[in-house]
């Protein structure tokens, strides 16, 4: 399935400022890049700065005044429906420490704190319908509540707000999966049909030896996300990292499933 | 010079529970592997779960009852004496990923929540010098208080509590440094002539484009340190991960600086 | 109904200390006091520092070295057994400031950040029937466990953590009692038959113009408490509040229902 | 010296709801109440909700849709002007428990978390010349910065944050003046001369067995400040507390020194 993206940024940068971008679509088996550019006005020199490259692409900006940032990408998503009920657990000691690594709690997702309830709540299942019963006591206690929260919310503070957005939503399902024994990380995305368009955020679960998304606010499909970035909670995947201040103009997602177009020549 | 290093520790599971040991030295131009061996008492498979190399080398056990564990190395540590005076930060826009994932906070290092007292204290320095004025105010102001701190203790909780043990020395440290913009991180270390002998918590620091270590308690050389394994807090370098119950019965570090001798043929 | 009253501690004082002591039984309608005493052993000097009568009697001693402490008292408790089933909440407009200070969040008893739980699981019952059911849902999802809370744990740690000791539970029933604009303050008392026998800490709502005794952990009967002292939360009611540093040696709570006994002559 | 006040608060509220009103002066020896009124437009019930008379006055209104609230009121302020430089402590054992309370920490102001560095910063100095050197600390060390606080942040939050307005600057002062033994308590005022003209709020200190005005933001004078409330912190003299939604279409405050006129006859 073809999806084809437009993102876009204005900000104000009222000092110089260095600005790590996070907007690339990701390349690998489930999401052929067919084209994509990311393009700044005025015109400006990027640096990459990639990581490992599953983990997501990143480049530097050197930014100062307005600046229009615009991400253009036709990708060609081959993942198909993602149906996780009854996938078996990876027994713990066959885990590398990459995958380990997304068993510990992190900043935003504080497993240990959440473990009591979980245990408390979801004991009996495993594997695939475990995570399946805790995106469904998410779906059933939490109320997507745009302002509820910010940048500073924890999945132990969403436990107790009951409130949130996708980014508070993924931090509880992996918090939840994290406390029984389910490796979870978080992935930003580009979703099609998303209401109203924005950025989005979703959950990968480390079952029968392969990461497998999940959307826990059930805004999006699985089938047709593109994927960002990855990383142990939003710490790891913020589209703009901005050392400095900046002032947010406006902002513009546009992802829509299309059929395929030959490419220009 | 030639480090010898016994670690000895002796736990009781009262149930069958993985365990992820990191006990390890990490195999590095600075730090070569003479001999080492990890022994566990009554014999017992271990399963490698290694991550990048550099990160530290990592295995799974499966324990039950009464587990001795013994790490034996000698490590020839070719460091030399380390002097970050005058070194000079890399630019932000150089970094990698790899590094730049030191730069943001993390779970016991909430180095935003700190950046306000960060900034009105130390700004005017850079690179290695600021990272010695941050030493310096951790010395002045930091008791060693063993007991005064748990494993929740973060960051923000020791810059109040101003008592804490190299665990909490570590984490400031790191905290202030990424708040002024230096990548650093959490490295687990054997070091000889600790007193009382223990596991040691460090922190690297990323100047001239090179990690450089230095022990914000003082009680250690960072000349003959041998690292076991590096992350972003404490999270990611416990000696033990304990998937389970167990209490520990004894334990017995022995680090010592000693004359090279011919291994044993 | 008659209770005897024994409590014995025996603590070392390193240095000289000002303690603030809440071991006498408040006077009050529902619990006559027949006769009691505070002895200080080596005999020491003591100096009122009461407040209001009915927030409880509290005394300053000096300590230093081994000091042991016996409160004994005979106490004629007439409140009968407590129903709060079906009564009222009292009209938030009638309630007047003595009783509103229990209505606003404290530190211990976080009822803003539980209200959206509280809200979402309790709407619907009032006044009486509102409190007996949050008390039904402590009883259903937290569990008594000595050690695993301190006495920095609030009420927000307790509804993650899902275990505690009277204190958490106190916590847990009055965040939710006020969150719902129920009053509730917490209340330290000698109850008979506990198992083992300790201090104990339950709540007093208010309901229909009087406030009512409840034990969310169950433990105690309600018709045969004796109360020490009410407050906010913890803070308010410590039996023994001491400024400077001390040990324990050794603590011994007997309570128990007896026969009327003559008073010496 | 008389001072006028004119508070006017405009406020819509989308559904009824029960409103307590901390507005009018303090009548005590310090400040006489030359006249006061408290109107509601359009015109409403008012109930007296008042508690003990030196803590506030305080009533219950019952809102819904545009309100305009009015408060005028002359005050004659005879406190005349503030020095605590020199005043001793009271001895610890000559406080009753109504002094005690504010010894102790509470929601905002963590006297016992900010107790170590208290400790070793403010060691050496007594009562009133501790005092002054704690607000002292506070000027060289807090920014004024309305915007970088909210209704949640907490001295603690406040010692790291390092900005924050007079409720911060007061729950600062209060917690180191509590972690050194000193009780202190928050005042709600009418300041004249404030720039720009707010509700205000201040520090009570017990010196010499009485309390002490000071202001630790410099703002305003200790001898022109007419008190509306005390407690222990900013949960306990907010002027208004909504028991619903509200929002806040305009406020105006105007305090100012006037020369005395006569009343109408």
């Amino acid at each position: 399935m073809r999806v084809k993206i437009q993102a876009s940024l204005n900000y104000h940068f009222y000092q110089p400022a260095d600005v790590l971008l996070s907007l690339e679509a990701i390349r690998s088996q489930d999401q052929l890049i067919v084209s994509d550019q990311l393009i700044v006005t005025p015109p400006s020199a990027l640096t990459r700065a990639d990581g490992p490259e599953l983990l997501g692409r990143r480049q530097w900006m050197r930014a100062h005044g307005d600046i229009l940032l615009t991400y253009v990408a036709q990708v060609e998503v081959t993942r198909g429906p993602v149906n996780i009920a009854g996938l078996p657990e990876t027994p713990r000691r066959e885990l590398s420490y990459d995958v380990i690594r997304y068993l510990m709690p992190s900043r935003y997702c504080e497993s240990d704190r959440l473990a009591p309830f979980a245990e408390s709540r979801f004991s009996g299942a495993h594997g695939g319908d475990l995570v399946l019963n805790m995106a469904q006591w998410i779906h059933e206690n939490i109320t997507y509540t745009p302002g509820a929260s910010n940048e500073t919310t924890t999945a132990a503070d969403t436990f107790m707000l009951r409130r949130g957005v996708c980014r508070d939503y993924a931090h509880m399902l992996i918090s939840f999966a994290r406390a029984m024994g389910v490796p979870a990380r978080m992935v930003s995305a580009y979703a099609p049909a998303l209401d109203p368009p924005d950025f989005h955020a979703v959950v990968e679960v480390w079952l029968s030896n392969a990461w497998h998304l999940i959307d826990p606010t059930r805004m999006a499909s699985e089938s047709n996300l593109v994927r960002i970035a990855a990383g142990r909670d939003a710490t790891d995947i913020s589209f703009m990292t901005i050392f400095g201040m900046a002032e947010l103009r406006d902002q513009w997602v546009a992802v829509s499933v299309v059929a395929p177009e030959p490419l220009p020549t």
